[in-house]
């Protein structure tokens, strides 16, 4: 894009905060970003801050013309209105995709969604790219949060797997994801999904991640997973791990999604 | 309202040609407006009416401040764009609740849609009303319509349920919907849910509507459901009739819509 019409896609990131795993994930998106050739722009903000400067800030980058994403990211401090500032994200800017426009364009047959939220983007691209059929396939997610959840059981559906969700309050879990051919965990609870959970040959993409103290990891902690990896690979046919499974692909969909939000705005087709 | 206010809520109907299922639907609905003391406006256009007639007709009910409901007859005719119609309802006045706004309100956690779509209201309505326990319990949805399965799933979704959603790609829907303690079917397929497919006791809502001459009724046609009642009947602790099951539901949650919808508009709580 750059040599052929002399302009780079511009996603700008707000972060609010000092979570330790928020600053993890926005330092990773903005080195992908470097790496792709994409311009970053990133507002720190502090952990007590208004609602008034994230609304500043936004509405900033919603009328700067080099950028084509702007990405929240989540959780914001618990005093803040998340649902009235994800609401501000323009909607042909909201690369998360987590507008409820955009969200129930994706959840309705016949609509199409600006962006696809990254997650379930790249929980989808895996099984796509890895050869695994899902049409007609018992696909079960778990958890249902907006961020993960609920977008990848809506993209399955789209996908025309039969899917089953599960959460918290879901009686024998065990018993209905062994049943699956196609298992999505996106709940944060470390080695929840147990090898006896699954059924033989299953796909397995854990979405979870839970930060555990470890002093040898670079930043102090590491994070892991839903599933228990090790029982999990003796029964399954395929399983993703964490780090370095989901993670790598919802930043690469969030490349992705800017990308096609800057040809959108400069006519590349 | 009437006697506390001196006003009415009032609902505007749009139909669209002779679909003689149509007619009997619109027809059913403004009688139960007159019945309920609602006000009830309707224009009916022929099927081989321009887009534009029918987004001047919507403007001038979107306008009308004495209309607090719009609801478009579907389905449209094929050479209308369906999508750019409804999207013309105001999202206050939008009572069917089709707007994909109002769906993504409905299936994000922490979001509240303006309005509930009608059917899946209604269905929700007679489980609760039946004292039927939706929380934590496996509920399967077969079909996955933006008028009804899919809001249908995500309000179980919302009452906590464990939701699997089948359709026509599924593979051994039988087996899947034999587990299931409540069973919401809305496809339009006669007796494609049979005696075997339920678990004994299952609790059974049959959406599905299928038109079929009848010269002994009084328009010359009946509608029958998707499940075969008869054998339904022998299995489950609870199916519902076709007609007269979540017909006259889907009706009285359209005027409940409406109701909300002016009393909202004179801030009556």
């Amino acid at each position: 894009m750059k040599e052929s019409i002399g302009k780079v896609p511009g996603l700008a990131v707000i972060l609010v905060g000092q979570r330790r795993d928020s600053q993890t994930y926005v330092r990773n998106k903005i080195k992908a970003c470097e790496e792709a050739g994409i311009k970053s722009l990133m507002t720190e903000l502090p952990e007590d801050c208004t609602e008034d400067k994230i609304l500043s800030a936004l509405s900033s980058f919603n009328e700067n013309p080099s950028i084509h994403g702007i990405l929240v990211q989540l959780p914001l401090p618990k005093h803040l209105d998340e649902e009235k500032i994800l609401n501000m994200v323009s909607l042909e800017k909201d690369v998360d995709g987590f507008n409820p426009l955009n969200m129930g364009n994706l959840a309705m047959r016949g609509r199409e969604p600006v962006f696809i939220p990254c997650t379930a983007k790249g929980c989808i691209e895996l099984l796509l790219r890895s050869g695994v059929e899902i049409m007609g396939k018992k696909a079960v997610v778990i958890g249902r949060s907006n961020i993960a959840g609920l977008p990848t059981s809506l993209l399955l559906q789209r996908h025309h797997a039969t899917v089953s969700i599960l959460h918290a309050l879901s009686k024998n879990p065990d018993q209905i994801t062994r049943q699956a051919d196609i298992v999505v965990t996106a709940v944060g609870v470390p080695n929840l999904v147990r090898g006896h959970w699954l059924k033989p040959g299953a796909v397995v993409i854990d979405v979870g991640t839970y930060p555990i103290e470890d002093p040898s990891s670079e930043f102090g902690y590491r994070l892991i997973g839903d599933v228990c990896y090790e029982e999990a690979l003796g029964v399954a046919s395929a399983v993703t791990p964490v780090p370095g499974g989901v993670g790598p692909m919802t930043i690469a969909m969030l490349l992705s999604n800017t990308l096609d939000s800057a040809k959108r705005v400069y006519d590349i087709t």
